[in-house]
Formats: structure tokens, sequence, C-alpha cells
């Protein structure tokens, strides 16, 4: 049974390839007033919170297997492997530092398009900014724009490209990859858009892939292959000047839906990384705004053993999406309401740590679970989440949470990203090492070499 | 402006990931009987001329770009560059002799599909077969399962997948990859599920990129992706055991064409390689017929001094394919049939050399090309062609080519394949290699290790 498809090719689309190019490669950067104050801020957070899940997972069976597979290559020492001992070439490095730091779907997204653009590129500037020695001012102007590159060109294609089955993460972030390691190779706009032209070739992943390792694997691939993309457009490779946007090229291969002006509009003004969020709990976005509720409740004081009943009204979306009522591990747990009601009010959050399989069985959870009561309300939104805790003794608390902790209206503070970053850090390089490694990222754009913090990002 | 596609995912697809998996895994391969003496001598005719081509084009500005992008790696010396002195790691040598082997568009072709099947398959394959130290039987083996497997999936998809803008070489390519290093490795059915779901993930390559060296890149990429999933997989890492027929995995998210039965049709009976063909001529499939018949000509004593004119009936595609006139050089003759028909009659072969800027400028060529009236004739299959020489004493001299040279039904000898060998590697390796190369060719499916062969193909 095969789909019926008409296509119909736009032989009139903007030299998009050319003009990303030309904006990688000519900018100005921030030190040239090339973009706020807020938006550099932006992207220390950007940076930070990727660092921290990339360190967090390092250990991650994902990992291991990974590197292992790497390993069969002899790789030579060029980048670290973050969060563990290892060096590795730097695409290597590229490809588990993309893995781990998606591992966990604790990474940042921008949710526009629900991609998360740091793993991609953060992964592929970072190992190449090692290699070189180069300074940390240049891996965050690298950063903004090849997060400016991918977003764009999610737009563009989103939510078309994505319903049909891409992981818009890995298929984008080739091409975010690549533009950030060109402007890092400070490429000039011909070879910038031969780089863009060899990634156009390589878009990464489906969705079918979710809920096993190769989702991470997703931005991994992506900034692996950007990487090269870049290092092959400096020693004169060469690719269509029009891959993005040919009518043979990797927009309309991938999508039917093309608005070009997703690309070119307001380019150099406005920031894609503007628009990056970062989740405060492990898990899918649309069960934030309960757990955000409920931890509000224990913030309020009050506590498991007082709780007669948990009323949760929800968007019938947080249902079909999370609504499994007994979860027996933390993957599945993952996929519940009811287990993050039950987390934010016994822990006031839901880490990695809080979805661990150990946790999801405890008798005191599994018992707080079956006090939920979840019921359906589409005047609510899906980004919200209406909670009353009806206590022994007859009371009753409610809480509205209309935005929740970690949206773009309510983004997690700078403290919460420390205290998320600890959180994952610590057990991997202990506390000391972890603070000053926390210190180095909220200053990386104005570090020299960036090896001093990198160095700081192994045991 | 944006195609209209309707999307009606097939959730009802057999179990084509796992099919595919538990063929290559569980296969007995040729020695017990699994397929027959013919096909295995195919399996060494395609194994040989991609060799070749990949020699051929070792130096190649394509191959020296990509051999310095992959320097920077500081790789290990694992693995052969084919017709270069430099080892590489294994992965790397997989994509630089994925890229040698189709720089010259000279390789085989799967008709059925126009897939290029060797380049990504045999490139993976002889690049890890070196490293392990396997047997030449063993990668003969890995090569006819592979090949099976990425123009299996490639039947399944085509045309609707090529028309859509995927270069299916590269798409399909990492499958066949992936399946023939599982075999290689010993993967089990279950692990070899694997490596062919992580490499669902990775279709590689855009028509865009025809007549730039990153059409060359995507059997090199795909060739690069398939090791590294089946190095990954070995290692334990996890991908959907449905990565190829679920609604959101590969094959549905590439193609809205896809007939399952070409997948499980005569599985283990039908060996996709028996229906690989190799070019004589190193240009677009439909000069060859015009090549072929001037090449008869000359044949028949006719010299390009006796010819006042030339003329050449043909179907109208190969006028809109290759109507070039008046080439300038090498790669715009590759489009011309009035040089393919100069070629032919001037040298009875048409070969890179014959495509170089200097043949395609000498004054001779020049004027023998301007001798050759064209006349389109739909009644004349594309893969057909009629050519009459008018000499300057009047006479007429006609020949009809049905069947061209290097087609199914006239596949070009083990000699001629030779000889096109010698053609490309002599001036690499010099003549006394090349030949022991060529015999060492030949005997590959009852070598030992294969580094016996691979040493061979070193300057």
């Amino acid at each position: 049974m095969a789909r019926n498809t008409q296509v119909a090719a736009d032989h009139n689309a903007p030299s998009v390839t050319q003009i990303l190019a030309r904006h990688v490669a000519t900018h100005p950067g921030y030190l040239a007033g090339g973009w706020s104050a807020a938006v550099d801020h932006e992207a220390h957070r950007t940076f930070m919170n990727w660092l921290g899940c990339a360190v967090g997972a390092a250990h991650h069976e994902a990992a291991d297997a990974a590197l292992a597979a790497v390993q069969m290559l002899q790789p030579a020492a060029q980048a670290s492997v973050l969060g563990r001992k290892e060096k590795v070439d730097m695409a290597s490095a590229a490809l588990v530092n993309g893995i781990t730091s998606h591992t966990f779907d604790f990474d940042d997204t921008h949710l526009k398009t629900i991609i998360h653009p740091a793993g991609p590129v953060a992964s592929a500037v970072l190992a190449l900014a090692e290699q070189l020695g180069a300074s940390g001012r240049d891996v965050i102007d690298a950063l903004v724009l090849g997060i400016d590159v991918s977003c764009r060109v999610g737009n563009a294609m989103y939510p078309e490209h994505y319903d049909r089955g891409w992981h818009i993460t890995g298929s984008t972030g080739t091409l975010g990859a690549a533009a950030a390691c060109a402007r890092l190779l400070k490429l000039d706009t011909q070879k910038t858009a031969m780089a863009l032209g060899i990634a156009a070739s390589q878009p990464v992943g489906m969705r079918e892939q979710f809920g096993t390792m190769t989702k991470p694997f997703h931005p991994g691939a992506a900034a692996r292959a950007g990487l090269m993309s870049a290092l092959l457009a400096q020693h004169g490779y060469t690719a269509s000047p029009k891959a993005l946007e040919a009518p043979r090229g990797m927009m309309q291969t991938v999508s039917t839906k093309n608005d070009w002006n997703e690309i070119t509009g307001e380019l150099g003004q406005r920031f894609e990384i503007s628009f990056n969020s970062y989740k405060p709990f492990a898990c899918g976005i649309v069960i934030h705004p309960s757990i955000d509720a409920c931890a509000q409740l224990r913030a309020q004081g009050v506590t498991p053993a007082q709780v007669e009943r948990i009323e949760l009204k929800v968007h019938s979306l947080v249902l079909e999406l999370t609504g499994k009522k007994e979860p027996v591990d933390g993957l599945q747990a993952k996929f519940s309401v009811y287990h993050g009601c039950a987390a934010g009010l016994t822990f006031g959050r839901a880490a990695e740590e809080e979805f661990s399989d150990e946790v999801v069985n405890r008798a005191d959870m599994v018992a707080l679970r079956r006090k939920v009561v979840a019921t359906v309300d589409d005047s609510i939104d899906e980004a919200s989440a209406d909670v009353t805790a009806v206590l022994t003794d007859g009371r009753r608390v409610h809480v509205f949470v209309e935005h929740a902790i970690g949206s773009l209206q309510n983004p997690m503070t700078d403290a919460m990203l420390d205290a998320k970053f600890r959180g994952m850090s610590d057990a991997v390089l202990g506390a000391t090492q972890t603070a000053a490694l926390i210190e180095a990222c909220w200053a990386v754009g104005g570090a020299g070499d960036i090896r001093a913090l990198t160095a700081l990002a192994r045991p």
C-alpha cells in the first residue's frame, strides 16, 4: 500500500544556501555588536545546559557502546569525551558527546520546531575547538550562528518534515554543525556554502527510533557529519551551491513544506537561540505543568502523607501521550503524568534520578500515583495544568500552572540551571570540579583557550 | 510554494528489518551451496570492476581533498587507501575508497534501480576485512549479501524515491554496507537487525549534487556509516527492530512507494548481484549504444579520414540527456553523444582518458564531432543506436546496435574487464603490479587473508 504524493518542485526558491553561508561567514560576531547581551547570555545558558547533560550521561550504556565502537578505530587523543577520562579523535568526540547530551532527553528545546539544537551544534564545535585550541568566544559565536542555521531550516520545514517521520534534531542538525564548524575554521562564504552543501546530503534520523539508543545517536551523527563536512570544504571538497533549495536539493527532497521566508526573514536581527528553552524535568514537555503544580503544592507544605486524592485536570493530549497509570520502570515513567505528579509532590523535582527504576517502584510512589485522578478538560491549554490536593482532613489546596517552569514565558533561572547541572555532574566529576566547570561555562565567552574548560569536564 | 502530499502510512508492512537481518546473518554462504557458481563469478566481476575504478581515481582532486580532511583526524593506519601509499582508519578508508570508486562514474550499475551497489558495500567490507584479516571468501560472501540488501530495498522504493530527489546509491547503500559488515563480523540475527536499524537513520545523498564531488561522496559516506553501524551494533548499541518498515521508519519516510514483495520475494534464491552490469565507457549509459556502434565501424576498417558524415539515429531521450554538440571540456563531453561517436570511431574506446580535456579539445576530435548528424527516431529503443558512416567515396557502412556492450544482454567479457582495469590501474600501480592485482581479484573467493590483495593495491 503506497502513499500518494503530488510533487510540484519549486524552481524559484531564493538562494538560501548562499544566503546562510554569507550570514555565517561574514557575521561580525558578538564583540562587534552583532547581537545583544541577552542573546549572548542565552547562548551561555544553552552551552552549559548541554554540557551538563553530556557529563551526566557519560557512563550510560549508550555511551559505553558508542565509545567501544569508536575505539575500534584506534582514534588519536584529540578531544574530550565529556565526563570521562578518554580522549578520541575530534569527529568521534563530536559523535559521542552528541549522543550523551541527548541520552536523558534533558537537553534544550527550540519550542517552535521541537529541535534540540545544541546536541549537534555544540558537540561538533567544542570537539573542533579543543583540537584547534580556539577561544571560548569563538565557540559561542559559532554556536549562535550554527543554531541559527539549523533552526531556521527547521522553521521552514516544520511541521510537515517532522510529521513525515524525520527526527528534525538530526536532519537539520548536520547543517547547524557544519555551519558552526565552518565559522570556527574561519572559512569564507564560498567554502562555507560548500560545507553546508556537503552536509545537506546527510540528514540524520527517523522518529521510529524513539525509545532506542538510536534516538540520541541522531544528534551525535549529525555533529560528526557536520564537522567532517566543514573539514572537507576547508580542503577543497565541492558540493552544489544550491544544495539546500534546488528542486532535488535537500529541503525539497525531505519536506513538502518549505517556507523560505523563515530562513531569510530578519536574518542577523532575530537569532533563533533566543527561543531556546531548558527542561527542569527529565521527561516529555507535556508533563511539565503537572509536575510543576505538584512541586508547588509541596512548597506550600502539602506532604504525601496528608493526601487523600490529587485531582488533576489537563488537556486530552497530555493523557494521550503520557497516560501510563502503572509504570513499571524508569522509561515507562517518563510517559506517566501520574508518576510526574507523585515525583513533584514527594521530591519537588523530577530529574533523571526521580525516573530511576528504583524510585519508580518504591511502594510510597506506587501508592501516591494511585491517588492521582486525572480528568480531561480541553479548555485547559496543553501547556497548563490544574491540580487540587484533597487532604485527609478534608482541606482542598489548589494550584493552577499556566506556563510551567522551563517554558519561554517562565524560563528556568540561571540558579536553577546551576542546580540542574550539579544534579547531573556531581556524581560524575565530584562537587568541587563540577562547581569549577559551572563557573567556566558561565565565563566561556570571555575565555582564551577552550582547553581549560574541556580539562574540567574530564574526571 | 509547497508541494502537496497525502500521506497514508502503511501499518501492515512485513517485518523486513528482521527478515533481511536473518537472511544476512544465517545464510550458509557460497561454499555451503548458498548460491550458484554464476552468481559467485558475478560477485568477483563486481569486486574487480569496483577495485579498478577506485585505484584509477586514487589521485583525483576529490580523493586528495577527502584524504586531506581525513588526515585532520590523525587516523590510525588500519586499512588501505586503494591506489595510494597511505593507510587510514578503516572507517575513513571506507569513505575514501567509496569516493574514488564512483569518481569516474565508471563503476557497476544495478540497472533495475540505477544503484551503483559496489561503492558503498565493497568499500565498507574491504576496509573492515583488512583490519580484521578476514578471508577473501568471507569478503565475497558479505558482498553478495550486502548488495542483496541495498538493491532489494532499492527495488521496493524505485522509482518514486529516486524521482523525489534521492541519490539511491547512497540512500540504500548505508543498509547494504551495514549488512555486509555485520556478516563479516559474524553478528547474529538480532545484532544484524540493530546494525540495519542504526544504518536506517542515515540515508545519504541528493541528486542535486550530481556534477560535484559530493556525488561520489555519497557511496563513500554510505560505506562509512554502514561500517560504523555494524561496529555499534556489535558493541550493544540498539535501534528500532522495525527501523526500515515502520510508519515512521526509514522507507516510509523517504519514499511513498514501498513494494515489500521486492524485499521478501525469492529471498535466498534470486540474488540481485546477478543483475549487476559494468560500463565499458566512462559516461552515462544512454551514450553507450552510439559509442559501441562507432567502435564497430572502426573495427570494420572505417577511419576518421574516410568519413564525410556520420548519420546517427537515436531515441529522443538520448539527445535530451546528452545532446551537447560542442563540449569544451571532459565533463561536458560526458554529456555529448557527438563526442562519444568521435571517440568510438577514433579510438575504439571511451574510457576516462578519452574524456580528458586534452582529447576533447583536439582539432581532429572537434572536426569529427561536427560530422555527426543526429536524428531523433523514437521507434529505436533508448538502449539501441542506428549509425551509418557515409564515406568520402560515397560508400555507406551501417551498424545497428540493439544491446550495447555492457548491457545485461551483452555483458562485458572477463577479458574486457581486465582491459578496463589495466586502463585505469597501469598508470597508478604500474603494469606488473596491476597484472598481479587483477589475478588476485579473480582469485579472491579462494584467498586466505585479504591483506595479500590489499597490499597489491598500494603502490
